[in-house]
């Protein structure tokens, strides 16, 4: 169907908290809403011939938030994880494991990549991610950074509208095109995905030559 | 007019070349035509009372281009500083002077801030610079990236199109809010700015939080 498909995709799920105020909930139960629409997605990137995606689960900024709603997204992102575990897949899950924030539930993923069934897609998870942490810890790895075993991101899709990148993989985005779907990620639709491989056919990838 | 300026805004004066192609002239000799915009839009910048701008010169990438254009963009950049020269402001150039692709011209004003005239509004200017040679000073350099005097960047407005950030700054650029113009930038109109900020007026700004 597309003559170009990204190699890495990165995505960004935004919108879960506007999305339970829209919809009369409180915040935190936004974050439950966007797992249907994450397990969608990872589908349509295998179907897709997708070979690596990065998603976003949350970051050490995100920790400023209010405790039920870091209990609700920590949550999310544990399900996920064990969600994913009964798929193909090779889970990466990034982030600083050495902190307070970091799940217990995730330590035993974290840092490392494992096979799940018959492996196929790589999945790379954010989880309690923070960028200075990552790009720091070049200085004491002989100039390795952390996420330093993701490749560059081909195609950067950001649902909720806002046209920022929110500390995702700073080094990895440098020459990523960047997508915006102005819904909720709770709202995913098939259209969007579809969209925004339609949009990057047109990108013309010249990595500044 | 506006009630929020940012404090510190990024420039990415791209599309010179295919506005050339258009205009039925050669490539390099859009970068010239680049020069009345960008002063004009200095103008601006100093009117609306922002701190703080960066403008995006060439990178090393940029170096893969044929010998007349990097030519022509070079002499665009020292063209800009020579002009600079007669205004008020504070100018920073950054970018690696110990490459042969940096200009003898610029060396004197390289990687420390002169103050031109009365001073007022901070410029940097990204010549020749790499940001993986940016990120890479830390490991050298007591931690400290080589653009470590840029503060974080609050708006980014790319001209020609396209969306993404090209190595602009990876770590001021995390939380940038991020505006396309679908224009050229020779094609600039005082309506591109003041349009970025008025879309910028209703970007909230939480940090992750």
């Amino acid at each position: 169907m597309f003559k170009r498909i990204p190699a890495h995709i990165g995505v960004i799920p935004d919108g879960n908290r506007r999305w339970a105020l829209r919809e009369g909930m409180d915040k935190k139960e936004g974050y439950q809403k966007g797992l249907p629409p994450g397990f969608r997605l990872f589908e349509m990137l295998v179907e897709q011939g997708v070979k690596e995606a990065t998603f976003y689960g949350f970051t050490r900024d995100n920790n400023k938030r209010a405790v039920e709603q870091r209990n609700a997204f920590t949550q999310a992102c544990i399900d996920a994880v064990k969600l994913l575990e009964n798929r193909s897949a090779n889970l990466l899950v990034i982030g600083n494991e050495k902190s307070v924030a970091f799940p217990e539930e995730l330590k035993p993923y974290a840092n490392k990549r494992m096979v799940f069934r018959e492996g196929g897609i790589n999945i790379n998870f954010l989880v309690n991610y923070d960028w200075e942490w990552d790009l720091k810890t070049a200085l004491s790895n002989g100039g390795k950074i952390a996420s330093a075993d993701i490749p560059r991101v081909d195609l950067l899709i950001r649902w909720g509208g806002r046209r920022r990148l929110s500390g995702f993989l700073p080094v990895q985005s440098v020459y990523a095109d960047f997508y915006v779907v102005d819904d909720y990620w709770p709202d995913f639709e098939d259209k969007h995905f579809l969209d925004a491989l339609a949009w990057y056919q047109d990108c013309d990838v010249t990595l500044g030559g």
